[in-house]
């Protein structure tokens, strides 16, 4: 019989397609789309590390088109090794990362190898909604832990603590969050940390943006309990190359070398262009610049959009982000429903947003605006179109 | 409690990784290895299109960098739908084709979208190593259908309708094969294809190799049973960048857009880089002179590795490929175990093969032998150290 697994159905297209396809629709009707609902950067890499890409593409070699060793080629693992030293003060050994086809394939390939049906995992609300169908694919149940804006969207411990049963096997943090642009604060890492070593439980740590922080530092809970640490990392963010899908996980060997394995069935290998030219650029003497100078745009234009917010939406609720590409803006004195008033927003007045209904269950009210994909005047030019809307 | 899940231990890494690996310790050890063994191309992309995509490297946009739709960039599905018109007289509509992180992504989303625990699939044996551990963790039962040397390794249609019970789900085909070169010819192509539709059962048909044809004409399944055919693709071998990951699966639209799911979760989106690079190589009008001069040279070189054979090692058996990159040679008249053999040659003369063991239960003295990695005189060299290592 030609028929099909119906555990696929668990499996969800991201919502952000759903809003990406209406765009694409509004922009071929030669409609001016602002666009406040991106995941990605707006500035691409370095030109000198693309310059020298063009470059190693005249060589007539097989060097840089050939498969590589699953787990990724040496020279990026040890560069990603170094890196971790010198921005987290953290030991990782290159045979402690496997590198991935982008941080998707981290989450799938990690959630496949750790979860078993019946595992309950933590996960935050609001969280990043990509976790979620994974979860459901492999048979986990997910326990909430609401964490809210009135408490700075920090974890409490002890909730947690409450939540942890003998069936427990993860929880799930994204620091910097997608999509309050929280970072956990130094006392809630060190906390989760000895739950997590205290109940025998892995955490699962998405530090997709790590570097992308505007105030304070990012934690690095491998600091705190490193045989409990299965990081999620990517380069979609910085270096900028989200479509090029290459990311990392780094952990404890036994399960690293499972998760590669995983990952080697599912690509075979990651891909190859991208990693030769990752390792340039975390090698490169420009790298430390590159990113300090996308951090000072991106931080101009979180001002902005913050300012904007506070003068034309101002009994909008919200936390400064510190850190990711987003603000989470809680509008319930103006409107009940997010989602409605998103696509409302899209299709009617041509700015595009994330409704919070996709992060959350309890923030149904809110909207993620990325801050990252226009320049200063079109920010304040949408967060003023998003006022008229509200009235 | 932090245990993992035993059922990854179902996937397994490929065999030729150890090869790979030994390989890379000779090498930092200063021998020379004749690389026989290698399943990729030796002759990297055309440099106009390498050099097209240095260009597009120095613009200041974000175009090359950013994630694509999740069932790839419809210019890409167009490019196929129109080269698969040229190449097979078959019509695929663009919505028809979701791009993958390449072929072993294709296989990965394919068989975790069509199978069930207890469904039965049918497998040649031999056959690409690479299906077995994915049916295994996908809970497929293999029944095997042997297919030998003297019949050319054609199928017999009668003993495949005889393993076909209800359980069966699927049929694979690798054509042209790799391990053997073989090209399914006209009658069984259309046998299959009857047996599909008359047993309501996928054919999944990798077609891998396609465009890697020295005689005769590569089988377009799709032509007899469109409704029955997923075609697994890849551009690993044409045009020659495996290390990129980009490949396509096409078939009925219901499971097509199943796969796509299956592959946004697993990658989010296929590489941009290699989308864009391939797009321009299919539309580009050196395209069909690019892959003729490639298949001139691995036609001289698979001549060469043949001729070489009969010269020194006059017992062996093998059939002449039509397609792929490989020679099939049974040694059962000079060795009894493959593997061991392999081993040695490897270790003690250091020329890379991939043992028979490897894709078949009863070819056990016999060795898979890529023509495409080395230069006609390194082929012969090689064959002449075979021999040696034989007596």
């Amino acid at each position: 019989m030609r028929t099909i697994n119906n555990k696929i159905d668990l499996l969800k297209e991201s919502p952000t397609r759903k809003i990406d396809a209406i765009r694409e629709k509004l922009k071929r009707e030669n409609k001016d789309i602002i666009v406040f609902s991106a995941g990605q950067p707006s500035i691409p890499p370095p030109i000198e590390i693309r310059e020298l890409m063009g470059k190693l593409l005249k060589e007539e070699s097989m060097n840089l088109y050939g498969y590589t060793p699953s787990q990724g080629i040496l020279e990026l693992r040890e560069a990603i090794s170094d890196d971790l030293k010198l921005l987290g003060g953290i030991d990782v050994n290159p045979s402690n990362i496997v590198i991935t086809a982008g941080g998707q394939a981290a989450m799938f390939s990690t959630l496949a190898t750790l979860l078993e049906p019946g595992d309950e995992v933590i996960l935050f609300d609001p969280t990043y909604f990509g976790y979620k169908p994974l979860l459901d694919y492999n048979g986990a149940k997910i326990v909430r832990h609401y964490v809210t804006m009135e408490k700075d969207f920090q974890p409490n411990i002890d909730d947690i603590a409450n939540i942890i049963s003998k069936k427990t096997k993860a929880i799930i943090l994204v620091s910097p969050d997608n999509p309050t642009g929280r970072i956990i604060d130094h006392k809630s890492a060190k906390g989760l940390a000895e739950i997590a070593i205290d109940n025998d439980i892995w955490i699962i740590n998405d530090e997709a943006y790590k570097t992308l922080i505007y105030e304070g530092e990012h934690e690095f809970l491998y600091k705190y309990a490193p045989d409990n640490i299965i990081s999620i990392n990517t380069f979609s963010k910085d270096p900028s190359i989200p479509g090029w899908r290459l990311g990392y996980v780094y952990g404890p060997k036994n399960v690293i070398d499972k998760i590669k394995l995983v990952n080697e069935e599912m690509v075979y290998c990651p891909p190859s262009f991208a990693q030769h030219m990752v390792t340039r650029y975390l090698r490169s003497d420009i790298r430390l610049k590159y990113i300090k100078d996308v951090i000072n745009e991106y931080r101009k234009r979180r001002d902005v959009m913050i300012n904007a917010i506070k003068k034309r939406i101002p009994k909008a609720k919200y936390i400064i982000p510190k850190g990711s590409m987003f603000v989470f803006v809680d509008l319930k004195e103006y409107i009940n429903d997010g989602e409605e008033f998103s696509a409302n927003l899209l299709e009617k007045y041509q700015v595009a947003s994330v409704p919070g209904n996709y992060f959350s269950e309890k923030y149904l009210s809110s909207l993620r605006l990325s801050f990252v994909a226009e320049k200063p005047e079109r920010i304040e030019k949408g967060i003023e179109i998003i006022s008229k809307a509200l009235e």
